[in-house]
């Protein structure tokens, strides 16, 4: 039975980093790291400074396996993730088999492991698969939406109102029904902009919580301009970007 | 100009605090506790533990303010909630007029003070009404709805799917349209009752990241009863509940 604990450790900034997830850090003898390439080489560096700074307690290793490539312009997008998954799955499964028994194997997830991330559904995939028997915990992390609220200073809902949390791909496909408040995640292309004749407020983030942290707030029709210009730069001169937004209808 | 730390705690387990948080708490010269009164007199312990535990490395102080009451059975909810804020906002303000123009003010708020939280709104009423001048920053905590899906080891979403956070009184008035996962907070009455018919599964918690916490998950039909039963005997035996859960249609 492999002991793997799944540590969420916050959208970027190393002090969101909870007690928990130091302790957990602590216990692991082996982190299994995904590198998805050069264009994240700075979440790499990232994940490796939070390991460095709060998992001094005993020696731990590192085993990096290289993120099998994903087809991001496949049709079905919900297929090409599920096959994509597969081989990440057979992946650290072998690694989880290289390891001995009784090894504490540590994953560290960016923001929250239960929050557009995939690495629980990975673990469920590998027990499933019963190649090999893990037993795992999941440590929470804040995500980038509570950097995002907390650096604007502003509440996610309204007075006892609802919040919806979506992907920019569904809110180009349109407003979801029945919520004035909505965050938007994972979205390549600002698809917030089909609604910047509307009357919505836009709070918006980029790098939330490091030091290259980008914030824009104000009328979705007069900012938006002003976020496309700043996120084009953004990711030209990083090479990647990672933001999200509040939409806000007023 | 009063600094003021609204400073998120998590959702009961001490080691979900933050390294933010804890050096936030380290920076506080008095902390302003709202008193709930005895039903929730094991929050007040717990937060005072807390402080404690984690605010070490100099003196501080706590003012304790009694938290006026509430009319819950107002028919105007929204009106009734903002009522309550203004009189917590006088109180807060009367309690920072009290402490000297460099004092660091801290108030922990449990969860993340993005949601479901009213010190964000008081501190902005505050600012508003512009008898003292504050200046706040908001440091973001794990939220039960993090711990539920932590402790279940569950996503919070589906694959690329949207993810509805609202209301027991809200999913009473009916289902959420254009969403099959829904997180449910400050629910009373188990409104989820209403869908026990239909192929719907549940995730919940109470007390959650605490040593009291209760777990349950199934099929909604099948396990609502028992959920029913099992925060009945809860509540009567502790005077109080803080619960929340997860809604997924399959």
């Amino acid at each position: 039975m492999r002991k793997v604990l799944i540590i969420g450790i916050g959208a970027g900034d190393p002090e969101h980093v909870t007690v928990q997830a130091v302790n957990a850090m602590n216990a692991v003898d082996v982190f299994l790291v995904l590198d998805k390439g050069d264009t994240t080489a700075d979440l790499t560096e990232a994940r490796r400074a939070i390991c460095e700074r709060f998992a001094t307690q005993r020696p731990y290793r590192t085993v990096v396996i290289a993120d099998p490539p994903r087809d991001r312009t496949a049709a079905d997008y919900e297929g090409a993730v599920r096959d994509w998954r597969d081989e990440r799955a057979r992946m650290i499964e072998e690694a989880l088999l290289a390891e001995a028994e009784d090894a504490v194997v540590g994953i560290l997830a960016w923001g929250d492991p239960a929050l557009y991330d995939g690495t629980i559904r990975i673990l469920d995939t590998i027990a499933a698969r019963g190649n090999v028997a893990v037993d795992y915990a999941v440590i929470p992390g804040i995500t980038s939406v509570q950097v995002l609220t907390a650096r604007h200073r502003i509440m996610l809902n309204r007075v006892a109102g609802p919040v919806h949390i979506t992907t920019g791909r569904r809110l180009a496909a349109g407003w979801p029904d029945g919520c004035d408040d909505v965050v938007v995640m994972l979205d390549a292309d600002l698809a917030c902009r089909a609604y910047r004749d509307e009357d919505v407020d836009i709070y918006w983030g980029a790098y939330l919580g490091t030091p290259d942290e980008l914030l824009v707030a104000g009328r979705l029709g007069k900012v938006v301009d002003e976020i496309d210009a700043v996120r084009r730069e953004a990711r030209a001169r990083k090479g990647w970007i990672m933001d999200t937004y509040l939409l806000r209808r007023v």
